[in-house]
């Protein structure tokens, strides 16, 4: 984990291949401000690591992680900011049931990229299965094996995800090395893949449209920033938000694909302090 | 190419990862009434390789190929024997438009396991979408880096498929070695591979259930003994045969996987002996 700046708490919930670090580019234009915590999840970054492919480290395992983290660490209620795996992290908090008294619930939720249950098929239609092999693999020890062989077969997979997803393609650069070597240090490839073989049933029900849109609708105050030309979560997908959120704010990033958080860090930057300001005038 | 043996012509078409030799289990008990014919689909085992991931070498441009080797090599109506990436090829052969005069049409079809276009939707239905990875995983350049990093890494990528597809589990093990030296050979991923690029259109259609069955059926007399446990081209799927095959004969193997030409030879052999008779006195 890592903390920056000061004022009021955001915390920042991560995606896969990432750990704290990659939230810097926005964090650097918000620290001044605010508090900024980036824990890394369970399995990533400086956490500690599973030493076997594990199915329980799902959605649910990392909420009550954050939402224990959020008690020990925020002095008012934070806004979560999420992105990839974070984006269901943070759906799951939302959901979650908050005990009454001592418990401090979250004050709102940003997005950058926002799956949600009612995505459906659209997971592999019009040849989107092309796009998601990536999910299957790592469920296998052969992803284990093959990624970690090496530093170098795991900068080349690492590689190949933050090229492909991204719109801004050198936006990922300076992060590589630093990418690389957490990813291959002891268990760390376990660490990224179980959150896969955790989410599998879930997947696969989404998948089969199986998943209803969550009923209640999550009422926390909500706004996704979604980059336009994410190639594996689909800004199209925007359109099953409302369905799943009584509150959402949708805005898109036309010069970003998957990691708007660091292709694009001064508009993500301005869309969290302008979405702020609207939630301040609410709250008042 | 390979040819062993005397007597009437049969034409074996291998799949990925296989050239000719892993067909000589079921061979070395045919050689002796017949001429077994084992070519290497181009790309793959001693053919020339493709110098980069090609689209252009689906199931017409291998059935062409095959179609060639039989005016050339046959001197009557040659059995072709077709798995996997074969099944296709032979499929293709059996829907061309033969030319009249001088063009020897196959007399009959004999496949070890054979997906038909109306499978459809099962490609990914039931988490059957956690299976099929590789196919769009084969689409990359990733994985051509990947798996062709080393000798290691492909014997590691290797050998994971023919474990995983096998119910016989040891059954692969003698041919790995060589297996792994032809597709440590230039360009030989770029080879295997090129298949998946060159089918995904194919593929995508009969996905999305936009492929009909074969109209008119083919009417070459074929028949099928398909692995009962074959994890990725699944034995139920046997039942879509007859919308596809005027004239096939179904029977299944209880102690195979995906390749039961050298899971179970004695008795994949014993198939070929018996449909070639039935058919000997069918045409008779």
């Amino acid at each position: 984990m890592a903390t920056v700046g000061s004022g009021d708490p955001l915390v920042f919930v991560h995606g896969w291949p990432e750990f704290w670090l990659t939230w810097m580019p926005i964090v650097n234009k918000l620290k001044d401000d605010f508090t900024c915590i980036m824990p890394c999840l369970y399995g990533f970054g400086l956490s500690d690591k599973p030493d076997a492919l594990r199915d329980d480290l799902n959605a649910a395992f990392h909420a009550n992680d954050i939402m224990q983290l959020v008690q020990k660490t925020c002095e008012k209620p934070p806004v979560l900011i999420g992105h990839d795996i974070g984006s269901y992290v943070l759906q799951c908090c939302a959901t979650m049931k908050f005990r009454s008294g001592g418990q401090l619930n979250p004050a709102g939720l940003i997005f950058f990229n926002c799956p949600t249950p009612s995505v459906g098929n659209e997971w592999i239609a019009q040849g989107h299965v092309n796009e998601i092999w990536y999910q299957s693999f790592h469920l296998t020890q052969l992803a284990v094996d093959l990624v970690g062989h090496s530093r170098e077969t795991t900068e080349t997979y690492l590689e190949h995800f933050l090229r492909h997803w991204s719109f801004c393609e050198e936006a990922y650069k300076p992060f590589l090395p630093k990418l690389v070597e957490i990813f291959s240090s002891k268990n760390a490839i376990y660490g990224g893949f179980s959150w896969y073989k955790s989410n599998n049933n879930a997947r696969l029900e989404t998948i089969a449209g199986e998943k209803e849109p969550y009923n209640p609708k999550i009422k926390i105050l909500s706004a996704v920033l979604w980059g336009k030309h994410d190639p594996i979560l689909r800004s199209n997908w925007a359109s099953y938000l409302h369905d799943n959120f009584e509150n959402i704010i949708i805005e898109f990033a036309e010069e970003s694909g998957h990691f708007v958080h660091f292709e694009q860090p001064d508009l993500a930057a301005g869309f969290v302090r302008r979405i702020l300001n609207k939630w301040g005038r609410d709250f008042g």
